[in-house]
C-alpha cells in the first residue's frame, strides 16, 4: 500500500478444501483490513469463499472474478448485486477462447447476465486475460485486440499482469513494457505486485504521458519521494 | 552501434555557416564510415550540407529531414531522389502545427510533392514530432494521436524520442515509456540514445510482446549477452 496500491488482492485457495477456505477468507481479511485501512480485491472462484469475504470486508471491495462457467456465474453475479463492489469479468467458459472475438463476444454475454442482475456498468471491468509470451509468440497480441475491442464498447478494462512473462528472464522489464502498451490502449485496472522494481515509476510516467496527471504533479512528487528509481 | 542502433545520427550545425558545416559534414560521415561499417542518418536543416553528406555517404542513408519551408522543400526532395535513401519528412511549414489533424494534412501535402519527386512510399518515414510533456501536458497525446492517423493512412512514421522529456526528472522513464506507447501504435523508426538505461531492453521487450520476435530469439539472445539490464 504505501508503494501506491489501491486495493490489496487476497487469495486464500490453499487446496484445503472450502470450508477452509470460507474460514480463512474471513480471517485474513478482517486482518488485512486491521492493518491497512483500505479496500481489498476478494480473489476466489468459489463464491461461498467469496461472500464469506463479502460479509466482513468494509467499503468497496474488487469481487475478482466471474467467468461464464454456468455452475459459478449466477451465484456471483447475486452476490455482487447483493453486497456491491467493482466485478471483475473474466470471458472464459470451460475454456479461455482463442482468440480476441470470441473473448469480446464471451464479455458480452456475461455482461447481459451482469445487467440483468441490475450491477451497474461503471462497476464492471473486463479482463482482457493474459497468456504468457513463452507459450504463444501471439498471446500479448490478441490480448491487445481483446482489450481494443473492449474500450472500441465503451466498457472498462482489466488485466493481471505478470502471467505476461511467465517462464522468460527479466519478467519485470516484460511486465512493465506490456503494462505501458495496455494503458495506451486505455487500461481502467491492473492487477500486479506493486514491489516490483521500476513497476510504480513506469504508472506514475504512462499517467503523465497518457493525459492522467496534470502539470505532472503526481510524476513530480513520486520523483521527490524517491519512487521513480528503478533500483 | 555495439548497443544495437541500426544507424548513427550525424549533425554538424555548429553555427559557423553553411560553408564550414559543409566541410564538417564530408570529414564527419567518411570518419564516421571508416570506424563503424554501419549507414548514417545525416542530419542538416540545409539542402546544400545535406548533399555533402550524400555525396560521400556508402549505402542507404537516412535523408533527416524535409519540412514543408519552401525554400527547403522541393531541394530536398531532389536530392532524396537523386542520391536515394530513407526520408524523414516533418510536418512543418512556419510552425510546428498545434493538432493532429494539422499535422496530418501537412504530411499529406509533402507526401505528394515527394511522390512527383518519384520517391518510393517504402522510404519516407512521417515524423508525429515529440514536444515537451513539460510545455504542455496534452503533447504526448497530440503526438500519439498523429501517429494513429499516419499508421490509419498506411504510412510509415518514425519519432525523435528524447524531447517528450525536456525539463523533467528521471528522464529515461519518461523516454522508455513513451517509447513503448509510440511502438504499441506501430512506430516504425526512431531518434534516440541506445546508451540510455534500459532502453534497449525496453525495445527488446517490446519487439517480443509486439509480435515481431518470433519464440523470443531475440529478447533471450540480449538476456544471454546482459542487454536487458536496467543497470
Amino acid at each position: 500500500m504505501e508503494k501506491g496500491a489501491d486495493y490489496l488482492d487476497v487469495n486464500v485457495a490453499t487446496g484445503q478444501g472450502w470450508h477452509q477456505e470460507v474460514k480463512d477468507m474471513k480471517w485474513i481479511v478482517e486482518e488485512v483490513q486491521h492493518a491497512v485501512d483500505k479496500p481489498l480485491s476478494i480473489d476466489t472462484a468459489d463464491y461461498r469463499v467469496m461472500e464469506a469475504g463479502l460479509q466482513v470486508h468494509r467499503g468497496m471491495p474488487f469481487i475478482n472474478s466471474v467467468t461464464a462457467e454456468p455452475d459459478r456465474q449466477e451465484a456471483v453475479l447475486e452476490l455482487a448485486a447483493k453486497y456491491g463492489g467493482k466485478l471483475v469479468i473474466l470471458p472464459v467458459r470451460e475454456n479461455i477462447p482463442p482468440n480476441a472475438d470470441e473473448r469480446f463476444d464471451l464479455c458480452g454475454e456475461i455482461q447481459k447476465h451482469a445487467y440483468k442482475f441490475g450491477i451497474d456498468r461503471d462497476n464492471i471491468y473486463f479482463d482482457a486475460l493474459v497468456l504468457p509470451l513463452s507459450v504463444n509468440n501471439k498471446n500479448p497480441q490478441i490480448t491487445l485486440e481483446t482489450m481494443r475491442l473492449i474500450k472500441g464498447a465503451g466498457w472498462q478494462t482489466a488485466l493481471g499482469l505478470s502471467n505476461i512473462s511467465y517462464g522468460l528472464p527479466q519478467r519485470r522489464i516484460l511486465n512493465r513494457t506490456f503494462l505501458v502498451s495496455a494503458m495506451t490502449l486505455g487500461l481502467d485496472a491492473v492487477f500486479l505486485n506493486p514491489l516490483e522494481q521500476g513497476i510504480m515509476g513506469t504508472i506514475s510516467a504512462g499517467k503523465a504521458l497518457l493525459g492522467e496527471d496534470e502539470m505532472c504533479m503526481n510524476y513530480l512528487k513520486a520523483y521527490r519521494q524517491g519512487k521513480l528509481s528503478d533500483k
